[in-house]
């Protein structure tokens, strides 16, 4: 793909800013409207024209002065873009609160996350159905990957979401069957080889800047 | 507190990265040390030990050059500055799946989290329980913050954890009645007054990062 040289270090902002243009332009079509400004997008978000303009650029889409950009044609390349276009398969492993909330949620379906099963290291879980999933044991996942695969589904994303002291272990399990990228919510940082693309879910650093910033303003009243 | 002054303009990632220190210093005192270097948190982490020190000196406590920090000291320093150390009550709004794992999740009481009551739209979940919340009418927001009011606890934090499209009326009740902090998970920028810390927790925005990196390597290879 030729775009690769041109994506390399891209500003993880502009890409973390991508899905809230893209929920916006969806709207925006539903309504019926072709062509949105830079400005208008702007607007809607509290942020300067120049950095939108920026952000949009990265998908290799540039709007026309005076014009705007065509809502399809944007649609198209931010999804594009970010992968969402084609399906990702994904086991996710630990079906506790969080867990479930993820394979109840079905907006990242439409991201084109396709989370093949799920597995937990606690028997009572063995055997129920979450939508749609039946929850197996953690000692399947190899055997699991190895059916799908025969299926010609490759498991590329593991969706580590099981408390911080398990959370190697199970990462290594996923690494061990050849996914990809592993996108983590226990609270740990995790060593994986370097071919290994990796995201965290920080829901404790969030809420340790929150609060931080509140128990700031209390000292400053 | 005269701290203020010093804790202005703190780097946001080091105050992020001290919940996943505490988690250590934590494990380390169950283990029966006393004091614990520097350099083996850095170890821990793979980070550089210079950037441990830098992100621990925001706390306002500083290792002794060959003793390293005394355990003890550090946990009550951190949990002081991020305001740990203290009770926050909070409202949740939006019992869907994300919702209920929080509600569910232990995790973040004893960090000082006290969810005083949970609320959703939807009439079919009135009166139902959570992990000792009975889920109230939206409209009762208002009444029943004057309630607590009355027994001396003021919610300072709202959680958002309703649809994109409910989330701004959503923050617009909890500000009205005197939130200082949004704790938001839903996928849309919060329009807030100033004076309410506001922090977002960007699930899509992970998402999105994750795959294009995901679909960066498959380019390249």
């Amino acid at each position: 793909m030729k775009a690769s040289s041109r994506v390399r270090n891209l500003p993880t902002p502009s890409v973390q800013r991508l899905p809230v243009y893209l929920r916006f332009l969806k709207e925006a079509r539903r309504r019926g409207d072709d062509v949105v400004s830079c400005t208008r997008i702007a607007e809607e978000f509290g942020q300067r024209s120049v950095q939108v303009r920026k952000d949009l650029a990265i998908t290799g889409v540039s709007g026309r002065p005076k014009v705007g950009y065509r809502v399809d044609e944007l649609i198209e390349a931010i999804e594009s873009f970010l992968g969402w276009d084609v399906k990702t398969t994904a086991f996710l492993v630990g079906v506790g609160n969080l867990g479930r909330a993820l394979l109840n949620y079905e907006g990242f379906v439409e991201h084109g996350l396709d989370v093949a099963a799920a597995f937990d290291a606690n028997p009572a879980l063995f055997g129920q159905e979450i939508n749609g999933r039946v929850v197996r044991p953690l000692d399947q996942i190899a055997s699991t990957a190895a059916r799908l695969r025969e299926e010609g589904r490759i498991v590329e994303m593991g969706i580590v979401t099981v408390p911080a002291r398990a959370a190697q272990p199970v990462a290594d399990k996923l690494v061990g069957i050849g996914v990809r990228a592993i996108w983590n919510y226990a609270p740990v940082r995790l060593d994986l080889p370097n071919d290994v693309v990796y995201e965290e879910v920080k829901l404790s650093a969030s809420f340790a800047v929150l609060t931080n910033r509140l128990r700031r303003r209390d000292a400053d009243e």
